[in-house]
């Protein structure tokens, strides 16, 4: 997530032009303030194609910057995959459903064979909301380690493991984060502390890739489970950002570790950005928890979201687009390094600058000229470059010529 | 939600057609055990159309049941927005869009002008959790009032104060329940709990028709709701299942009592089966809530998710299913009172039978005959009739004639 500091700030929309500022005075209004808009000049978009939006005046944007439409923008055979199942039928999981079960083989088979559930909800917060009911009923504890400046989710349960939204103080007291550069020795010690404070550990959540830590894509995560492991406690790997093949790696974060998670959480790019997302599960887990509760999400699973994620995941395959993310990804990081100092994997990478001003002013001067990126880390001081994944080298080079200009 | 005994028994799978086991077979493998279908056999639909879905054998069901798809199986209206914006552009509520604003103005135009503001989710359990945690931090408690056998949600917030979903034992420690039947002084009684036990009350959630509970339309929510309000917790009415016309008196269930609830949650119908739900509130509780709390939801209120609710919004009115919900409901309640006690209002009804076991029957019989039903309520007992808005006459006669002959 943006910082703050990344949003239009309302107490200017004077400066705006009248039929900008018309718009965001009736959006606060109804949306009321809880509501924030990237930039300091907020965008209208209307149309999306591929890697390029358009806004209302006509105007053409890159977007290195959002991860939802992973196949691209209005991707032709996503979108004639819902319009066809809208047209023919919408319906819940408490029919039966040959695509459902389709689908569900499909995913399941890109994951390690002890994976072998798959539990639908129709986002990464009831994911990973359902993925700690599961581990907290599996384990019988309580206890959850997350990274420093973690986000996984706006439940009331995974906002309380999301230090990034309220900062320590409105973590649960069953939660402990650790340090994302020192995980081991870290995670040692907050089990240390559950232990003295009587908690019994359920799960370590953690992304494979740390997005809002500052995209580190290389952190001591095996030794850090292992810890976890001993002590009784669960691992979910929240793949909801570098999942489905954004670090052209293979489909998943933890494939890069030679770990197994014990619960996998996908989400946003799913389905290209129909609301979609999924825990997967070893089948033990799913089973304890199926024995005491009942769990049914109306809209999770259902025949058009279904239909969604199937196009979405055949596109990625057929379009090669973890290929891509790898190739441009490789290119991306060689040239970025010349900006700032530079992390992550594939199509997933973070480009530290020197402070937060100097990245907020690259964000907006970007946005000036066409190009859509933003700011993150724990001083949201990190580009966060996470484009749709059929960016193309022109692509990548267009976004580095105007990179180029502002710096 | 339909008790666990009208659902397929997976140790009965023997029992079922080879096509039929074999699919029910690979569910359970890909899904686990968490999962459940409905009927003693279950149905493998294929299409739906109005208040019609088809199985995979071209079999023809009359819909009795699902309230979903509220404006009919695939409208043509909500289909047609769902392509035409699905192949424009799908993002999320950080850019501006016209559509958003237009959207959530004319949604709170429907409501009491005090519920001026609205923030969008996914589904209704993010919607009744982003709610109680608005509620707790505006009242700074924590005590949450429900009735006997509620249904909230499957986060584990809403989960944990819906006793329909696992007992009273599933219960947060921050909960009472109410008797629907005896609403005001068992709701003063749980109040004298809070204030024994030093917890301050947070809100009353309540479905403005009580679903789970076994469809009560008529109970002392009045009285409730003004001893809730003395000791300065709040009113959140679920609308999830009775709004959007269901009940044939206007758009919401609170509408019927006079009362101006302090948040309302809406889902299911919202946007036909499209994943859209929200939360609509005093301004003065967003703002407290904007205060100290960031909450972005990346699906919520996407384009895609507008143009649904839009189109369904629009066919509602256009198409006067407020009425017709009006004029099939008085007529099936009626009829139907020869098969037990009617209950409800609209079209969202329940016909209470001897019991459990005879309900099911009916249930399983009326399926076998084309005729989609469900039983409901604490003992089960309570045959729910909540079909799509387009419920025509001749639907009404079909049901009761196939009602005739099972029971």
């Amino acid at each position: 997530m943006a910082g703050p500091t990344s949003y239009f700030d309302p107490t200017r929309s004077s400066e705006l032009d009248v039929a900008t500022r018309a718009l965001v005075d009736r959006r606060e209004r109804a949306l009321g303030t809880a509501y924030r808009l990237f930039y300091r000049e907020p965008i209208q978009f209307v149309r999306g194609n591929g890697t390029r939006l358009w806004d209302a005046d006509g105007r053409e944007y890159l977007d290195a910057y959002n991860n939802v439409p992973s196949v691209g923008h209005a991707h032709p055979r996503v979108v004639a995959a819902i319009a066809e199942q809208a047209a023919t039928l919408n319906t819940h999981t408490r029919y039966l459903s040959a695509g459902l079960i389709d689908y569900a083989e499909d995913l399941l088979g890109a994951l390690p064979a002890e994976i072998a559930n798959v539990m639908f909800t129709c986002t990464g917060s009831e994911a990973n909301d359902l993925a700690l009911r599961i581990a907290k009923n599996a384990t019988g504890g309580t206890g959850v380690i997350v990274t420093a400046n973690a986000y996984h989710g706006v439940t009331t349960e995974v906002a309380a493991i999301s230090p990034s939204l309220g900062g320590l103080e409105s973590l649960a007291d069953w939660v402990r984060v650790v340090d994302p550069l020192n995980l081991a020795a870290s995670t040692r010690e907050a089990l240390a502390e559950f232990a003295e404070a009587g908690i019994t550990p359920a799960a370590f959540v953690i992304d494979t890739v740390l997005a809002s830590d500052g995209v580190f894509a290389e952190v001591e995560l095996g030794e850090a489970v292992a810890a976890v492991r001993d002590t009784g406690g669960l691992f979910i790997a929240d793949e909801v950002q570098p999942g489905f093949g954004r670090l052209g790696t293979g489909m998943w974060g933890f494939d890069r570790y030679g770990l197994v998670p014990d619960l996998v959480t996908v989400g946003k790019p799913m389905a290209n950005g129909h609301p979609v997302a999924a825990v997967l599960a070893r089948p033990e887990l799913i089973e304890e928890f199926g024995k005491r509760v009942r769990y049914f999400n109306t809209f999770g699973g259902n025949t058009v979201s279904i239909a969604a994620a199937q196009a979405t995941l055949d596109v990625l395959r057929e379009e090669r687009l973890i290929e891509n993310a790898r190739d441009i990804g490789a290119y991306l990081k060689t040239e970025l390094a010349r900006f700032g100092t530079v992390r992550g994997e594939g199509l997933f990478i973070g480009v530290e600058l020197e402070n937060e001003e100097r990245a907020l002013s690259v964000v907006n001067d970007l946005r000036n000229r066409g190009v859509l990126l933003a700011a993150s880390g724990p001083l949201n001081n990190v580009l966060k470059v996470r484009p749709p994944l059929p960016f193309s080298r022109e692509d990548a080079d267009l976004l580095l010529t105007e990179l180029d200009a502002v710096v």
